[in-house]
């Protein structure tokens, strides 16, 4: 692993981005390990480190797309940094249409048949990220790709995959498990907890 | 006018950003011009001048905050580029409460009587920006300024001066017709009914 992922996932931790204990995931599923990517806004550091991990994974391995989409909210502030900082062009999808103006659920401007790189934080079974794809789907947009900085490995890969999306994370779950065990900053329960759900899926 | 805004301008009107016709705002009220910033997103050149504009002004302006906020959705992702461009800490308001997870309507680390920067693209009366610095308010953070791209001119700075707070804006309707009608992009009827709002407020 690069220095500077080991590192990240070291500051998250500290930061209590990453915390251990017993959480209820959008899935339903108890975990017993949260990650919470949304703090992540308020320090500059991590902040910066995360949109220059993804953006330097894009680049290097050139990924083909004609727009980007980083998925609400954490992912979308990563995909405006990204998209300022490497000048792509984005689209936005809002939660809910707009009572009043143009009234749209995806803001921005496109072509049919357009390819949307989509963005994400974590991505766990991969629920909302194909939730989002479908959108863009239904406009006309193709989304090969999906860039996210941690999986949780509960079968996001597999069933991005079966919508003819290729998932490309930066971390695992496991390896972010690794990292703080063998930093002492996690036991051998909290890693045998944690990792559990994963054997589940 | 710095050459920068002007070029702005024209480019948001080559790009139907600012579109003249008949129009419904949020407030309820109609217009006869419209600014959708929500689809500068698509266009980099313009999307980085926006965010480097707003992002020159707190700096000139030596604006004193400890977070910074853009109000969903368009001044979410400037706010967003901004943040990773000058290392500032910021906030994230969602619109609605999550079901799961850590159900926040405020994202983000902060303590009490922290100084929040709002960052808005148009403010017409002022009603959303002071939607959000109610939110903040009710958190105890504190609002003093407002930075925005467009000034509607539709009562915004006097709404937001009865809660402390300042309206910095780059540019005014009036400087935005001024700049099309000298440019022979509008002619004198579109210009005079465009302007309408404005002496009516």
């Amino acid at each position: 692993m690069p220095e500077s992922l080991e590192k990240l996932i070291l500051a998250m931790y500290e930061k209590d981005i990453i915390k251990f204990g017993k959480f209820t995931l959008k899935s339903g599923k108890v975990s017993f390990v949260y990650i919470d990517l949304r703090t992540t806004i308020s320090y500059p550091d991590i902040y910066r480190s995360i949109c220059d991990i993804l953006s330097h994974y894009i680049q290097q391995h050139q990924l083909q797309f004609d727009r980007v989409l980083g998925i609400p909210y954490s992912a979308l502030t990563f995909a405006s940094s990204i998209a300022y900082k490497d000048s792509l062009p984005m689209l936005l999808r809002r939660k809910e249409a707009k009572a009043y103006g143009t009234k749209k659920l995806l803001e921005g401007e496109y072509q049919a048949n357009d390819i949307c790189l989509l963005i994400e934080d974590v991505v766990t079974t991969g629920g909302s990220s194909i939730e989002s794809l479908k959108v863009l789907t239904k406009h006309h947009i193709k989304v090969t790709d999906l860039v996210c900085l941690v999986d949780r490995q509960s079968g996001a890969e597999k069933h991005l995959h079966a919508y003819h999306c290729t998932l490309h994370s930066m971390i695992t779950l496991t390896q972010i498990l690794d990292v703080l065990l063998s930093h002492q900053k996690i036991d051998a329960t909290q890693y045998q907890q944690a990792i559990t759900v994963i054997e589940e899926e």
